[in-house]
């Protein structure tokens, strides 16, 4: 099967990549290196060192014998987007090339504008090319479960049968998202949705929780082939910053009352989701959703199960919590339809631990302490980030 | 109260500029004549004459003694935006500002992607000013009924309880909008219910159906203050549509099977419906849903009433349905909030319909044949238009 990973330079798009052309999949990536900008943007790296983009591909091929096309533009400009589609003429196209950190979204006006039109123009030219060039290719695009937000009834996999007034149909799942990032994958949503049903094309949305870990079993081939490992306040999430805070030192940072429960599953679990659901394709005109995470967490256990698996001592505090957001709540969603197609689960153990805890100490000397605290908060239209407080074109305001 | 008018200059933000002026409101409009440009892109024209803002708003002072400020500008200009709110300092601000034909979103790629960009980023911009300038001021923003789309059970005002396996939580309805003008309405709600929550905003999002009607009782005052009436196949309604055929003598066009059902109203309440939400402003943080119409009618309906009100002889044709639609579906919408409110409908009458074939009849001379046709069909990614077959930048597809 011929694969276009968009997003391919990135924490997940590149180990996916690899893992799709080790599979046997022909394989060629997209990507404008909008990720390694927002580093120079927010002064932060990733933990773990990566090599560019052009040099990990070379990589991969003395080490597997397998080339891995690249393709170096924007989403967001449409005759690039068309001509990649025609040129590769993929029959399947992974999305991942999208802005994707919630305080990112909510740093400020334009970072909000920004994510939306980046986001959303973006999915809407790769809608259009597909379209023009062959609806028959299969559109596999990253969600989010944020997209539903947290409500007190059961989360299903995208649509939800209602009975209402002795009438029922089967609609859209009700979407609640908690930043401007989120808000840009709801509308992503509805537009797919849509062209599915105009234009009969077929996608599958990937409503993924949040990703832990950090190998694969094609990125341990070689430390050229290593991918990201984010733990700052911005581009990281909860467990890495967690992990990152225990081997320096540092008292574990829970945001709030730490009730915060959401779906979580190991990147080896990505990359098989991905694969299952460009192997197994939709009717023509089918959007369908996979809720695609293995457990649910709360902050406050992930903390203690960090604090658990750390050899050395690590405690827990409790930080005002910058974002918007319920900190006790019911959370129960349904994550079948992957299950459905084979995925075995890795579930989040001691020894996943171990391993995330050994990627963070091998390279405990980089480790930027002044990246960790949360900057941006959501009651502000514009918050001042540590590496940018003077260069804000507002000012910040508590509105 | 201080009421600012976005989209001031077009078919409904004109009237309600008045209509606020002559209820004894401070008024200004903003109006970036977008509107008038889509009439040079398309090669068409308002059936009634239209002057210029700046000459109709002296004419209104001429009449009521009454002034109107006007800015010029456009909601995507950000610092443009901040600089009116806190300049004109609102109690209210009324939201039409938008590209608001579905047909015209879906003539191409480059019109999809404009509507979007245009309509989601002038709200966020709004929503962004009004948390800095002053979070009190109430946004008043003009949805569309064609966001719910047509489901298999009754539609309720915005959010509908939902009990699912034991547990009951009130949701927002699900949507299913049915072009890309209608998704950039569906994106606004989620992005201002958001906004709602984290700035503490208020908000209320009308969620009207099709207007019909062309004469105020502010805008008969003098023919210079007369607004818009639009029939042809982009911008024009259907009501509209039909009249003019009446008059003309062609035959009223009906698409698919004539069974699509929507909501309407009578200009007039669509006066008195902003104004009843203008007095009565939600509470801080709130973002409510009004279902703004008054009947449903299926176009099949409104065709044979055209029909019976013509004195002379009219028949109706059924022509191939451009869009993608159920062409005869289950509909039944609540709309009691406004009524509660004190909105006393005008209903659909063969006087009102009179009244719009009189209108018709004094600009009969003015009808253009030619731009009534429908152009733009949604299973294709391009659509010539009659007046513009020549330029389009991508071949017309039928992907």
């Amino acid at each position: 099967m011929r694969i276009l990973v968009l997003g391919g330079d990135g924490y997940l798009g590149w180990p996916v990549a690899l893992h799709l052309s080790g599979r046997g999949h022909e394989v060629g990536v997209v990507d404008n290196f909008a990720r390694r900008q927002y580093d120079f943007e927010m002064g932060v790296d990733s933990l773990v060192p990566i090599t560019h983009l052009q040099h990990r591909v070379r990589v991969w091929e003395e080490v597997s014998g397998l080339r891995v096309a690249t393709y170096v533009g924007d989403l967001t400009d449409a005759p690039f987007v068309h001509r990649t589609i025609k040129e590769f003429h993929p029959d399947a196209v992974v999305h991942f090339a999208e802005q994707r950190s919630a305080p990112y979204s909510m740093i400020d006006q334009n970072h909000a504008v920004y994510t939306q039109v980046n986001n959303v123009v973006g999915t809407l030219n790769l809608l259009y090319a597909i379209a023009d060039v062959d609806p028959s290719i299969h559109l596999v695009k990253l969600g989010t479960m944020g997209e539903y937000g947290t409500p007190n009834i059961d989360i299903e996999e995208g649509f939800i049968e209602i009975t209402h007034r002795g009438r029922t149909d089967l609609l859209p799942y009700p979407k609640q998202p908690g930043s401007f990032y989120h808000l840009s994958k709801v509308h992503d949503s509805h537009n797919i949705m849509f062209a599915c049903r105009i234009w009969g094309l077929r996608s599958t949305d990937l409503n993924q929780g949040i990703v832990y870990g950090q190998e694969t079993p094609e990125t341990v081939l070689h430390p050229d082939l290593a991918t990201r490992f984010d733990y700052d306040g911005v581009f990281g999430t909860v467990l890495n910053r967690f992990c990152v805070q225990a081997v320096i030192g540092h008292p574990l940072t829970v945001y709030g009352k730490g009730g915060q429960t959401r779906g979580m599953l190991d990147i080896r679990d990505t990359l098989a989701c991905v694969e299952l659901a460009c192997n197994n394709a939709p009717e023509p005109g089918e959007y369908r959703v996979f809720n695609q995470f293995t457990e649910s967490f709360s902050v406050q256990q992930l903390a203690e199960m960090v604090v658990d698996a750390y050899p050395g001592n690590a405690e827990v505090v409790h930080l005002e919590d910058p974002r918007v957001e319920k900190e006790e709540h019911y959370y129960r969603a349904a994550h079948t339809k992957l299950l459905d197609l084979g995925l075995v689960p890795h579930l989040l153990s001691t020894r996943t631990l171990s391993a995330l805890l050994s990627v963070v100490d091998r390279h405990r000397d980089r480790v930027d302490l002044t990246a960790i605290q949360p900057t941006v908060k959501w009651r502000s239209t514009a918050s001042a980030l540590p590496t940018s407080g003077g260069v804000l074109e507002t000012e910040p305001s508590d509105a």
